[in-house]
């Protein structure tokens, strides 16, 4: 069921009145982030109601320890979680002794704005604390998408028709809990508290693996705009430091604490430097100013956003969504550094651990390849080729040899975390995605030369994997893939699974392409490779082509389509609309077995095959395929639908299209899973982007050639995205009558639309009517 | 690896030589109980080296929180537990000061002994302490099998060359921890402790469910042999409790405790009557003396090893050990209260929760029927019927409606425990084992009564459930059975497993028989069930008729065989021999998806079924199973190898029987798996008693006619063991050359020996040579 509390916006997220069952909620919604790190939307000042409080930075997290019900062999001994981390926006207000908290006053005039234009969180409110004191709130907040390491908030009080004795309490605080902790422990220790007048730094590291975190505060005082010089009262215990200073209050004067903190790790910094680095950094913020800070960052998202923007006239609900999710996936990855993945909840939350999944080839490539350019898309790529040694280890826990590589499931480090048989062990076609991702690049980019760096060494140990991981049956005279888990994870352990079937053969097809490629391209690097991977050409090359040539597709005749596993045609054959609603989502209402031995599917399956590789398959092989699966889906991972809009629009059904279109587009927005309050579905919000250009502008890449076809929802007048592509910024505009181009680049090139070609010279622009 | 440290003997477990490493294992070994409750064989001074403290009563447990990796709708929100319970044969000595502790002193002429014809357990050592302090300590104990809540101990200290002070000190102790407790937590909480001279009370009840237990304590003092007035002094602590005596002694005097406890809990005494019933019971055992509670111990166990003892001559280390399954298995459970039953590891340790499995119906229950007669069997099944509320219950939680019947996995009080959804949910073919058990009982006794008066209404749930949980399969043309996890755990998931398939099958013929017989022979009460149920008879007979006529049973035709499941052939086909011993066990070495998908069985599945319905296949066709699954049965659970054993003696395999038969035997006493320090396979230990009964004499019951059938594995001269059937207890003796029976009931009857008929006269023997 939604929850639609949110003001329709072209570019801002509006929440204009106060409920605290929402503000949880609210919290992931509003959440910010800079691709360093990120910081729910929680309250600066004491918050005594529900909250979900988190502060995240990007590659500090902790190895749990795996908690299990049953121990099976070959489960992670962790489970690498998302560190929550200090909170810096920490800032308590008291007034005549009474603390400002939002859960014991009334509360008027409440508004909470994301401006996704700018970059910025802000938020204002009227608080009557006792009868006689009214204050008016005013915040704002950011995370510096140029200064990395730098949060910045101003907060300001003005009395209302009262002269309370304001006292103010800025702090930083370590003494923070991770509320997915599998054993109640704290994950923070200790090293320094420093304290000062105007200014606090804290280190603290993590219990294991000694990740190291400095955060410094400034902060000064204006009063009316008016810089005001403050004698405050310091006070620290352990991982916690905090600066009070009093002021006597005049009605209507405007009482503003402007703070910068800085944080930095031992990821980039040595520990002994941390302290100075921190200290300095935040000097830095304060010297140059909160007004400087506010330029500089809605300069940087303005650039973004010449590069990701999309709009849509006509749907101000789908515009706000769309550019929603785009904010939201561009606060989460910026790309700078390959050790840094996208979290299936980015910075908002702590649930799957903050690691990689498969999502990350599966669903975000494509919006990162188009929006934010090669060398962040290959850093998502290289992510993996440095996790390679990992993957071949895993592979051996698991009873591979010979160089297989077999990535995890969720990972922080390299290392598998997750601790589900049925997910861990058998859910390999994420392996596939992998692969998949190296082609993907290539294809987008033309850039071959990747193989011979970074792709044929992942693709070798892949490949290595399923060849070993096919086995022969003598009753089907096949390769046959015994118990795995496909993308639909409401099935286990089934047989030929015809997803990851179809997925191993390519990448071992793929591979075997590759191997001539970069023989033939780079005979040095191929040679390099051949030694390390102790690659025995010939002997290897004849059994892959043996299994490629002979691998078990299950399939049923009658009705012309794959089946997603061998059996399937034995299940029970209903439609999700055979559902009661109270049923839905099933994974909430049904147990287990009961989800197994049911035909309905969680997320695309053969579908996500048949989009990944859609030019294998006819339009009619992919129709039949549709149609049988997809009253079947019941959408219940937020992975799922953007594959359907996509084959539904090529499949000219529109109305189905849109309707799941917009299911996903505001997904969190309106909350339709009841669970936003637990961190936004960062990943699937690429799935978003995806359905728009893949889906209703029909985005393809073949042969070095853009291509669209776009078919836009009843109601859209105009559909305008920017696309990077082969080094120019292409804008597009998509209306029903035609469309428009503007190439920004000095290179000439073409396009197909709607089967036409299209050719545009640098720096012109295009404009056509549809026939 | 076997670990053989025991000696050879007929009726006593013996382990002459001290060595530490074997003490847990020992501590299982030589276990006592009386069926309402159990101990280990725990030291009664202090022990500082490794030990695992065991006191168990029947019944009591504790719903510790479930814990699991990942929540799955539908999981039971606790595991009961055995509760680890009060301490009551602890008794501290020290001379001259120093702790006596087997793990700090020199220990000479060790001896622990259990002896198994009178159900007592002795310990003789000589301890050096110091250079001066030499003590001989002699100790014996027993659970009393006349009454029940007592257990007492003669502990006996001589001094050797030396005349050290003796500080003795029994004591109670509740402050018990669980070593298996999910999150640490004690379950005992204190209620009263009461201390005086030579006495000692406690109450303490469990942190949830409110069992209360109270322990009571009288002890006595002599010096060779003379009773000797103590002045102890008493002190007391939460949930312990003590009394201090000190004397000096002389070099050569034998200084002995007497101690005698009772134990009672609120399963059968109201909670304000404990503390004196306990007292009362310890002050009468005192009264009664130690001897005569010995003396009644040898009676009570010649009589039980009249009913239940099997002489094996020729074969001393097969002797020993199936005296040692019959007197663990007549330790466990006495039948005598339906709200026990029998789990896993007995009283002798606390994995698998000491709850009930589907081991009882499947490989217990035979032997309580023969060894134990009509009543305790009785008690067994009805222990079922009294949870069938419960097991509606849980079916209910899984979708399943209208009276459909899923008994637990694990269970304490009818409600599921176990949390792992292959097995919890999946494991579903124990519901078959229980209406096989009903089946069986009536055949044994002839008591179709059984079924107006309890039988019928849970194989009408079971029914219920097995007609809803088969769907039909449009492309099979057939019913089928998809997401199961059959009796060989190392595959999970899978569809249309044979044995499930079948005993499902069996169980809905076996209703609609029992129904007729029920409303002929009992029509008052079949209405009252009809009513009660809810019958609609004729539209569910005619689904279930449907069904019994169209279900699938996988099977290679090539081969001849059954098929374990669907797919199965797709397997790589290899052989036990195939394994490297590194790899062996596999759950130890292998992970769990390369279990799965291997083609390695845990424990026999089809020949399970066909050990149960041996008379639905031509001796050919389990052959031909026989001989395509035994090779792949790595036999990796205790409860495999009887099967095989009666099957491969059934096929004149001898050899292979008697291999399998001397694994599962000793697989305690021999600690073949290294595990038996965790407690005794005390259900597989009924096993053996079918390999021996079963297999090696072949015995069948067959149209209210007891069949035999001998082979003797070499080496053996006789096997003799002793039936109840029919209410007369018969003794047979087999050897090569014929037989011998006596019948001591005051009825004339027959028994087919070889295809033989051979009629008997009340209160006679035969004998009889083999032609």
């Amino acid at each position: 069921m939604q929850n639609k509390y949110l003001d329709d916006h072209e570019w801002q997220i509006i929440e204009s009145q106060w409920n605290p069952d929402n503000h949880e909620g609210s919290e992931s919604l509003f959440s910010i982030g800079n691709g360093y790190m990120g910081q729910r939307a929680n309250f600066e000042e004491n918050y005594s109601g529900a909250t979900l409080q988190g502060s995240y930075i990007g590659g500090v997290y902790y190895p749990d320890k795996t908690r299990v019900g049953w121990w099976k062999n070959g489960y992670p001994e962790y489970f690498a979680k998302v560190l929550n981390s200090v909170n810096w926006i920490g800032l308590k207000v008291e007034a005549d002794g009474t603390d400002l908290d939002l859960n014991k006053c009334k509360v008027a005039n409440f508004k909470r704005v994301l401006d996704m234009k700018q970059g910025l969180l802000h938020r204002e409110f009227t608080a009557q604390l006792t009868s006689n004191i009214k204050l008016k709130i005013s915040a704002t907040r950011l995370l510096s998408m140029t200064r990395k390491e730098i949060g910045a908030l101003k907060y300001s009080i003005t009395p209302i028709d009262c002269n309370p004795k304001l006292k103010i309490t800025p702090y930083l605080d370590f003494d923070i809990v991770n509320s997915d902790s599998n054993y109640d422990e704290k994950f923070w220790d200790s090293v320094t508290e420093n304290v000062g007048s105007q200014k606090a730094v804290l280190q603290a590291k993590t219990k294991k693996l000694d990740f190291q975190v400095a955060a410094a505060m400034r902060y000064e005082f204006y009063i009316n705009n008016e810089h005001f010089t403050l004698y405050p009262e310091s006070s620290k215990k352990e991982k916690y430091a905090e600066n009070t200073f009093e002021i006597q209050s005049e009605a209507g004067k405007t009482y503003s604490t402007y703070k910068y903190a800085a944080i930095v790790s031992t990821l980039n910094i040595p520990k002994n430097q941390l302290i100075s680095a921190a200290d300095n950094l935040a000097s830095e913020a304060m010297k140059d100013g909160f007004n400087e800070i506010v330029k500089e960052q809605k300069q940087a998202w303005a650039e973004r956003w010449t590069q990701s923007d999309i709009q849509i006239v006509g749907d101000i609900e789908a515009q706000q969504a769309i550019r929603f999710n785009i904010f939201q996936l561009s606060q989460t990855y910026t790309g700078e550094d390959s050790r840094l993945n996208i979290g299936p909840k980015g910075f908002t939350g702590e649930k799957y651990g903050g690691s990689t999944y498969w999502d990350t080839e599966a669903y975000c490539l494509p919006f990162y390849m188009a929006s934010a350019g090669q060398e962040v898309a290959k850093n998502l790529l290289v992510y993996r080729y440095k996790h390679l040694n990992k993957a071949i280890e895993n592979a051996e826990k698991l009873g591979f040899k010979n160089g297989a590589a077999l990535y995890p499931m969720v990972t922080m480090n390299g290392e598998e975390c997750h601790n589900e048989w049925e997910i861990t062990f058998e859910e390999i076609h994420r392996n596939g995605a992998i692969a998949f991702a190296i082609y993907n690049y290539i294809r987008y980019f033309g850039d071959e030369s990747y193989l011979a760096e970074y792709g044929l060494e992942v693709l070798l140990g892949i490949s290595r994997f399923w060849a070993q991981r096919f086995n022969y049956s003598q009753a089907k005279k096949k390769y046959v893939m015994l118990g795995v888990t496909g993308p639909n994870e409401y099935e286990n352990n089934v047989n030929n699974n015809w997803y990851t079937n179809y997925i191993a053969r390519w990448t071992m097809q793929y591979t075997l392409e590759a191997l001539e490629i970069v023989k033939t391209q780079n005979p040095t690097r191929f040679g390099e490779i051949s030694a390390k991977a102790n690659l025995n050409a010939v002997a290897e090359r004849e059994l892959w082509q043996k299994i490629i040539a002979n691998v078990h597709f299950p399939r049923n005749e009658e009705l012309g389509i794959y089946l997603q596993q061998d059996g399937f045609m034995d299940k029970e054959l209903l439609q999700a609309t055979d559902l009661h609603p109270s049923e839905r989502p099933i994974n909430q209402h049904w147990s287990w077995d009961r989800i197994l031995r049911s035909c309905f599917i969680k997320q695309a399956d053969v579908l996500q095959g048949m989009y990944l590789f859609e030019e294998h398959f006819s339009k009619e092989e992919i129709l039949r395929n549709y149609n049988f699966y997809e009253p079947k889906t019941l959408h219940e991972s937020s992975l799922s639908p953007c594959v359907h809009v996509i084959t539904a629009t090529y499949l000219d059904k529109m109305d189905e299209a849109y309707d799941l279109y917009l299911r996903t587009a505001r997904l969190d927005l309106d909350d339709y899973n009841n669970e936003v309050k637990e961190g936004l579905h960062i990943t699937s919000m690429a799935g978003t982007w995806m359905s728009i250009v893949e889906g209703f502008a029909g985005m393809r890449v073949k042969g070095n050639q853009l291509y669209f076809n776009p078919k836009l929802p009843k109601g859209w007048e105009k559909l305008s995205f920017n696309i990077n592509f082969r080094g120019a910024l292409l804008q597009f505009e998509f209306s029903n009558n035609g469309f428009k181009m503007t190439n920004n680049s000095t290179e000439a090139g073409s396009v197909i639309v709607k089967d036409e070609p299209h050719s545009f010279g640098a720096k012109s622009s295009l404009e056509k009517s549809y026939l």
